[in-house]
């Protein structure tokens, strides 16, 4: 009946949202440093490993596999001018008032709970490691969503240490 | 410097989200009875009209017309076979799973406040109208995003007409 | 240094969030009825068991938890005048402009993503079983934001047995 | 039929929520000032008056004072000890777990849709001005709620001035 589903059953979206990111310069790694940088003052002992353990987890997370294919999708096809205009033109040049990139990103931070906001807001502006260098692309890169997608995911994943922590000390 | 800018100006932007649901099928009358059904049991004297009329406010928020282009141009290239797999299957058969649709559609509710959440959810569930019409797709086409959008910018409008109502009364 | 911490250590707070819903006279028993009305149409075989056992991890989750003990106790001090005007009267009347109970449901449903969104809509409007109890208050009764709570428990429930079923499916 | 309608007309809930931040030590002066430290290295020729102008604007948004409210109420009453065990802790304590003042901010930041939301999470991680004051409380204060209303008023004021400015540009 629906020859696709066996192609987007739950290992082929997992597998894939990693391959796009990877294909898009970012590695689990790369998110795991701004966990890192998020959270080493308020969190004694923390680890890198223990920080890309928890991007592992956000990742087996299917609404984070949704909004990565999806925001990756968008940047890709705008890179390539394959959206329509007026559309493409606002994704293209991150428009201000553009802010379909943020409703994806609070679907990632959502996953771990509210607490991750301020986090995703605060590293978003603060632009540190990886989101520099997506800030800082060559011309005709398009990285509006990917941007957003990287912060979040780092904001849902020090979320999780944050639960994670409380309760083994409890 | 962007000579796209002058492209992207609000005025267009405004205009390609009607013409881009008029192209889908959906016409601004078709909002406004979706209201009409939500609201008409609990505000007196409501006519139609003040539903469209609300219909079009919603429609002039620069946040709304963002997601109804990007769920709109989603759909359009899911229908042409131009996504990436698995992607273009999730997408194309309104995988149950993917949720980027309500992402999206919560920011357009979230333009009147919290209040109109239940009522997004409710006439997405109940299909009336229009929404049945969207349902009901002949093969090939892809209203993943769309109908969201219209059930999302129905409860949107009938946010704005309670608002409005007991600004009048009080 | 923080005496009350140990009084408000991760059980104490899942057991009290148990025992104040079952104060306001809802058992997890009624919210898997709410889960199995909204999802027996859709899930083959679907059991009252499988949804309890979802009822019970949605109240697993810390972010539920939350949202539960601090709708009813705005609830419970509107109910015994405890709060100032104008909130009181506000939340007395389940007033239609107040949609904080929607702000607080909305973290619930967002434990298991965005999908759920549209189940606690429609739920909260048909107003089957619980809902409706709730809904035909005593004089003096105050549930503003326990049935938008209990809906949004429900809602989350349903998403979490659409994502399990998905991952034996595939 | 209810006598308590009269009292919590429109004009009440805009006072009220003006008062209640002055009572715990918040003037639109102070919000005002966030913005202009959010704002002003993007937006040439930015006053103070236009800062203050969209403060103002965001204070009469029906759901931003709801939620002003709302949170206010809670911390007042963590305050006088009058909530119940465990929320009373985790309120009092600004417990890291703890995310309904998130939630409720949220609300907050989306009435000028979701371009804010990056911008709330910054301001109240980097807490200039106001926010570093009630951060700094003396003991047996409680601002959990306020301070996240706070950061939030000036996020979405924020977005506000961003949405006009481009208005009158294009």
């Amino acid at each position: 009946m629906h020859p696709e589903r066996t192609e987007s059953g739950c290992d082929e979206i997992a597998r894939s949202a990693r391959i796009w990111l990877i294909r898009r310069g970012v590695t689990a790694e790369d998110i795991a440093e701004l966990v890192y940088v998020l959270q080493k003052d308020y969190i004694p002992g923390l680890t890198r490993d223990e920080c890309l353990e928890n991007v592992e987890h956000a990742l087996s997370k299917r609404d984070v596999q949704n909004a990565v294919l999806t925001g990756i999708q968008l940047d890709e096809l705008a890179e390539q001018g394959k959206l329509t205009q007026p559309l493409l033109a606002m994704i293209r040049e991150d428009d201000r008032l553009y802010g379909c990139d943020e409703a994806l990103a609070t679907a990632i931070v959502g996953v771990y709970g509210t607490i991750g906001l301020t986090n995703y807001g605060y590293i978003d502006r603060l632009k540190p490691g990886i989101l520099r260098k997506l800030d800082d692309r060559r011309d005709g890169e398009t990285h509006t969503f990917l941007d957003d997608i990287v912060g979040a995911l780092a904001a849902a994943a020090a979320s999780r240490i944050a639960h994670r922590r409380a309760a083994v000390r409890v």
